[in-house]
């Protein structure tokens, strides 16, 4: 049968996890059950909702001490006939986590989509393969950065930046999220420049750059401007999905004129995932959701930095990302926010060959400025790929001396 | 200067509390400051974000006994200058909240907005007044209901549930959040349907009843789906705002062919409003933006049901909603959930005149059925504005009485 099964994390003020998960399967699809006439009961059959498990936990101490009394911990997974939504996000999200988030306690930590129903998710369009494809680079992991503060900055310093970037040895450059339509650097003109600049540099040295461009303003716009971007010759986009929906990203995903890689900026993320009690799992929100809408990279916060993210959340992200799938395209994992070629070695233990590294300041900010940046990261991937700590790398690397010199590097455990 | 200020309740790890705004109010603006030659900071004068008011408040036991370690609690207010971007409220969250959302204990508390920026919003297009002009109401609260167990039924079933419902004397009724696109009651024929019943109602008692029919499917097909809904008649849609985007509702309500009122369900928004530490207020997600998007009619968890809201809280939307604002019309506040007639005074002298009382349960459940259902709620609201006790009016009033027996009533303090 058709169906999603939900896994929900509660801490419940009532001791009965059973009928609390019988409650939820029968509110949130038939409504009731037992009093119904047998005819009825056959012809609600098929949109039942089913309890598959419920497993307590044991007793967390600190949340008890929290809510100031005992709160029963479990787990709880509930399946939904995909006979009781369309085939899309808003329906799936609003059975399964719609009233349901308001219900005191709970957390949706997981969920299964059946074959039948994933299938009617087109997922990455260019995914890990498709971007590799476009720059010709299939054996080491990616490198990404960030332009840095372009707020008020004129089309002049962008394409200073870019060029820099691009001569760094970067794959791709990506807008900052925080850059939205604006007088100086607009849309359309930076895309342009920015493209110009990249033609430019690979005249020069024949390497490759994508530029992913923001792609802001009001929903209903948005896909007349995406289209009109790969028009103007854009290589990817760049879009704060949770600032609108999830659905907007899978329309851009599947439109056959929006032919680009797309990556999904988690802004807005953190107000849905980081609590034990509520709201949504990284997991979920930023693995399965968004590699179902169609996200090609996926950025999240590492766990080195100063925005950091527990190590077992990214984890599990990326393995989300990029777990095999019979239906779904793998999704590039970008853990960013505090990356500096210090971190390379760890990185790559962590996220393997199959990830992008994205660096704003471990770039900009190196003593020889963004060119040296690139150039200490890149040289750092190859010594790691080549079994070489960063320390033999940066004996004949200068730009990776001068990086590890300013940032350090942590002790990597074999 | 125009700008958006917007509040901050922070539990941090670090001790300097000025810092952290200082570096808020930097970082997702200009990016940095001291280190820039004058020119520039001329230049970028206008886009500097700004700290409006850091005050501490004291040290919260449970929190630092749930972290496991002291943390640093207060109120942290930053402007934003309107000039960084574009008047949309994805551009907003992804300023305010984007990023941020991912720092740590953090959540976004409170908002306000310049009129220069406000004006930008169009807000409810009916709002109370619009509302109640269309019903013809103008001096009592409004009676709202919810169709039940409606997954899988016909449209007979649904037909029988709205007759019901209107005779009782309700106002509005409102398709269950759950109920998508089917076989058995599809979107138009469900809404044509609907509104004959209704029709046959007002011929008969001359007793106008609203229906919010649920608007769903695929975000780039809304518009046109609403459209052709005003086009067949209908006369009020619901939408299940969160599981699509806010910027998705203000489309739909500035749209001028989608000329009904729209009712916000807060399906989903229990994901980012409940932590104490992360996420958006009530009065910010429910409250102020939803009022800025342009709902005229947002449901909430009341205070008294099983999913329940705090009292504050559920106080604090109806504010943001209803509050004078010199651009914005007001929006109904409809707190729901577990509202029976035994409620019908709490109701009104929490929440005043100007709201709507929203049952599903409470009226379906009636011992003599839905009809009776409405007519106790109607006789309830009447009494209450006359002045009665629930009591009293039971006297005169057997449907009411039957609802106080089987529900009773709660205390209510003078």
């Amino acid at each position: 049968m058709s169906e999603i099964i939900a896994t929900y994390l509660l801490h419940d003020k009532k001791e009965d996890l059973v009928k609390k998960a019988e409650s939820i399967a029968l509110g949130l699809t038939v409504g009731s059950w037992t009093n119904l006439p047998l005819l009825e009961q056959k012809q609600l059959q098929k949109h039942k909702g089913r309890v598959v498990e419920v497993s307590a936990l044991p007793e967390d101490e600190k949340a008890n001490a929290y809510f100031g009394e005992k709160r029963i911990k479990g787990i709880v997974k509930i399946a939904y006939p995909s006979a009781n939504f369309s085939s899309d996000i808003p329906a799936i999200l609003t059975t399964i986590f719609g009233k349901l988030s308001l219900d005191g306690e709970i957390k949706l930590i997981d969920i299964e989509l059946s074959e039948e129903l994933k299938a009617q998710f087109p997922g990455p369009q260019f995914g890990i393969s498709g971007i590799r494809e476009k720059l010709g680079v299939f054996h080491r992991p990616l490198l990404m950065s960030i332009f840095k503060g372009v707020i008020g900055k004129d089309l002049g310093d962008l394409d200073q930046q870019m060029r820099a970037q691009a001569l760094g040895g970067v794959d791709i450059v990506k807008d900052d999220e925080i850059l939205f339509e604006n007088e100086k650097t607009p849309f359309e003109k930076r895309l342009v420049s920015g493209l110009q600049t990249l033609r430019e540099v690979y005249e020069e040295t024949g390497h490759r750059t994508l530029y992913a461009v923001n792609l802001t303003g009001r929903t209903y716009e948005l896909r007349d401007k995406a289209r009109r971007a790969v028009e103007l010759g854009a290589t990817s986009l760049l879009f704060n999905v949770f600032a609108y929906g999830l659905d907007v990203l899978q329309a851009l995903s599947e439109d056959p004129e929006i032919s680009v890689p797309i990556m999904a900026h988690p802004a807005f993320s953190g107000a849905i995932t980081p609590s034990s009690f509520y709201g949504v799992s990284n997991k979920v929100l930023l693995g399965k959701l968004l590699r179902l809408a169609g996200a090609d990279y996926v950025l999240f916060p590492s766990p080195y930095g100063s925005v950091a993210l527990d190590k077992a959340e990214t984890l599990s992200i990326a393995e989300a990302l990029t777990k095999e799938d019979t239906q779904l395209n793998k999704a590039f994992p970008v853990p960013s926010a505090g990356i500096h070629p210090g971190l390379t070695e760890l990185l790559i233990n962590d996220f393997g060959n199959d990830s992008i590294i994205n660096a704003g300041g471990g770039i900009h900010g190196h003593p020889d400025g963004a060119v040296a940046g690139g150039k200490a990261f890149r040289d750092a991937i190859d010594g790691v790929l080549n079994g070489k700590s960063l320390d033999e790398t940066a004996e004949t690397s200068d730009p990776l001396q001068k990086a590890l010199n300013l940032w350090g590097r942590p002790e990597v455990k074999a």
